[in-house]
């Protein structure tokens, strides 16, 4: 929590934090947004002493937005840097010149660590110029674990409100695309339009970015909607073009933000009318294996105990794991979930390979937990995911209130379709008597 | 221009160039982007040989939006993480192990650049190690006008045909929201609902973000809807909460983003129903200076020259400048204007200080002119931006075919107001008889 951060300075021997907020990062700066608070368009370098002083240097042009983040405020002009340039017309040798400036001026001095988001190559150019030329200071990087992930790795309880509110919108927006789906017809195994032309994946895919920008959510990384074969590939999107067929798996994965701040992830799979049965043999593992996770999820355990119980799991029922077959395509063949907030994968994570002792479920850490199982070639994958967070009590509740059904029933008006298929979808049908009051 | 990568590889004496595409960039990586293509989720590494031969380093779960880049594909599992993390348990450790495997089987040595967007800290924590560790590797990074921002600095046909689409959508969306405002009535100087309630400026900025989004375009960075005296700080957002208030200034600038693609930026600057005399003669500097810096534009001249003239141009007239007064908060406080493609700002700038020759006015160069005057205190701001391109035989063309008029004509309907205030409006209508056939 942000409150940890002094300790986590003082126990990382760190003098100072410079976390730098360079133009063009947005909201993938999540760093410098969980210091300033502010959504708004802000650049500029912000500074945490191990004295819990925090102070942001800014630019005139923001000054507005910088006053709203409640920090010292420091405009960067006190440093003017036409006077810089007059002295030092190389660009990099001017930047060495305003760091140098403000160092002297705001005495940062000793372990100083950069943090932040910016251009890989010129930020290790300029630190190691400023490594060169500071008197007096060490510039001290970590490459993981590092005082902001540790902060970030739990929740306080605004924090926690806010990823419920953003869970709530989710399952709202998941809920709407069914509806959406079902008000659709079905001719020859698809859904179609009025008109007969057949509804599209594009069309829902633009169905599904309305409704969450309605509903205030943005998607900076998109959503995955897609069918079949391509169900099959854990990151595949889903291509707009491909038409909306019963009786294949649909993985809908939605892990839209609120605007600059906190994510939610969740992710269902259906089928529109019915299901074959080794899609529903293979839903009803990954359904088994989510509730055997969430519910032996405790307080103080290793979150890699959860990855290898679930490889356990499906190993036990002749399915290949990423941990029998570290190349495998197809099967169980991805870690068990991973922490969000600010950014939609943080810590922690539940690694399948090396040994992870400080990775432990803690009080106020939110964090997916998303079994699956991929057959491209058999022409289907499945994931189930919620968003679980920890309390400060230590028990474990879902952010995601959304039921898990594999198949959406869809209207009983509809054109011909092969009758030995129509039979089935009425099986599936009557085989799920709650599927029609869930959506 | 992408095409001439090859030779700035040359020209800059590397033998490599690393392209690192690490997870939660999204569209913050422009680098990737440009040599990817692909908008969908896509991580990995990106290897630019100075032969030309170029190399994706993907995951698993990502192999079909790598095969979308055309580039040569290599899993990532051909140098196998849990093998490398039993040997090096390590984060960092395994990670440098992991680079030792890839330069030495792609045969990776000489001076190799790093590129790409991520954390600053770690990643730099990391090329200390490489540098330390991979023999015959020497990792020279750039600070600026690196090989991407020399090749990005112009745009090939194709590039410059889709800004000019993002262009005209730009333009459609600024007169859906002109329409927007003037389809309300007036009463007691501001806009108003049906019902009374005054229009808001955070339901202008919901209705432009919804026209944004249903037209396909997305808009990263937001925009900037500000009145009166938010509107005299260039780069305050707006105030959800403010009314539409008659006769102040609105900074319109609106900068969207095609997904994942190209940007375009415009402003105008706006008054609804009524222009006061000081804004109309600030107004008409402002516009005379964008007239008089498009109409000069010349191949191979300095861009730095344009700023200047700018700033002439609002010396002659009395006004402070950034010139005459670096760190003024009024007058002409910011740069003439700035490149821009995959993101919002990039090469070329129009700097104001130091010497700049290397920074000329050449054919596929895509670049904002836009002049403004801020006065915060005395309740307003303006500004008029266009986006040019210089094409292939040196035009130069306005991207941005959206005409310049401050006052924007309301319903003759409207609620009872004071009677000064009222005649005024018909002045100015009367004044600017071709505003009601312009929007």
């Amino acid at each position: 929590m942000k409150s940890e951060l002094p300790r986590l300075l003082s126990e990382c021997d760190l003098d100072v934090a410079l976390v730098l907020g360079p133009d063009g990062m947005s909201g993938a700066n999540p760093i410098f947004r969980y210091l300033t608070g502010v959504a708004d368009h802000l650049t500029g370098i912000l500074i945490v002493h191990w004295t819990g002083r925090r102070q942001l240097i800014h630019g005139t042009m923001e000054r507005d937005a910088a006053r709203k983040t409640g920090l010292e405020l420091i405009n960067r002009n006190r440093w003017p840097m036409h006077e810089i340039l007059k002295k030092y017309p190389q660009p990099l040798e001017a930047s060495v010149e305003f760091y140098r400036r403000i160092f002297a001026d705001l005495k940062i001095h000793g372990r100083v660590a950069f943090y932040g988001t910016g251009a890989i190559g010129a930020h290790h150019a300029l630190l190691q110029r400023l490594q060169a030329e500071l008197p007096g200071v060490e510039i001290a990087c970590e490459f993981e674990r590092d005082i902001f992930q540790l902060a970030r790795e739990t929740k306080d309880a605004a924090e926690i409100e806010t990823m419920r509110q953003v869970g709530e919108t989710t399952c709202q927006i998941v809920k709407a695309t069914v509806k959406f789906l079902q008000s659709h017809e079905v001719r020859d195994e698809r859904l179609v339009h009025q008109d007969g032309r057949p509804l599209t994946i594009g069309e829902v895919k633009n169905f599904i970015r309305m409704e969450t920008l309605n509903r205030g959510l943005e998607e900076p990384e998109g959503h995955i909607f897609a069918l079949g074969r391509d169900a099959g590939v854990p990151h595949n999107v889903g291509v707009a073009e491909t038409p909306l067929v019963l009786g294949q798996t649909i993985v809908f994965d939605i892990y839209p933000r609120r605007s600059g701040g906190y994510y939610h992830d969740m992710t269902r799979t259906f089928c529109l009318g019915y299901a074959p049965p080794e899609i529903e043999r293979a839903y009803r593992d990954v359904l088994e294996c989510f509730e055997q996770v969430v519910t032996t999820l405790q307080l103080g355990q290793p979150t890699q105990t959860y990855q290898l119980q679930a490889c356990d799991f499906f190993e036990a029922r002749g399915r290949r794991t990423i941990r029998s077959d570290p190349k495998a395509q197809s099967g169980y063949i991805h870690g068990l979930g991973h922490g969000l907030g600010l950014e939609l994968h943080e810590q922690p994570s539940f690694p399948t390979f090396g040994e992870h002792p400080e990775l432990t479920l803690r009080p106020g850490m939110v964090f997916t937990i998303e079994p699956g199982l991929y057959y491209p070639e058999q022409g289907f994958g499945i994931r189930l995911e919620d968003t679980y967070c920890c309390d400060q009590s230590g028990e474990f509740h879902s952010l995601t209130p959304y039921p898990k059904e594999l198949v959406i029933p869809l209207k009983a008006k509809s054109s011909p379709v092969s009758s030995s298929r129509r039979g089935s979808r009425s099986q599936r049908r009557a085989a799920s008597p709650r599927g029609g009051c869930l959506f």
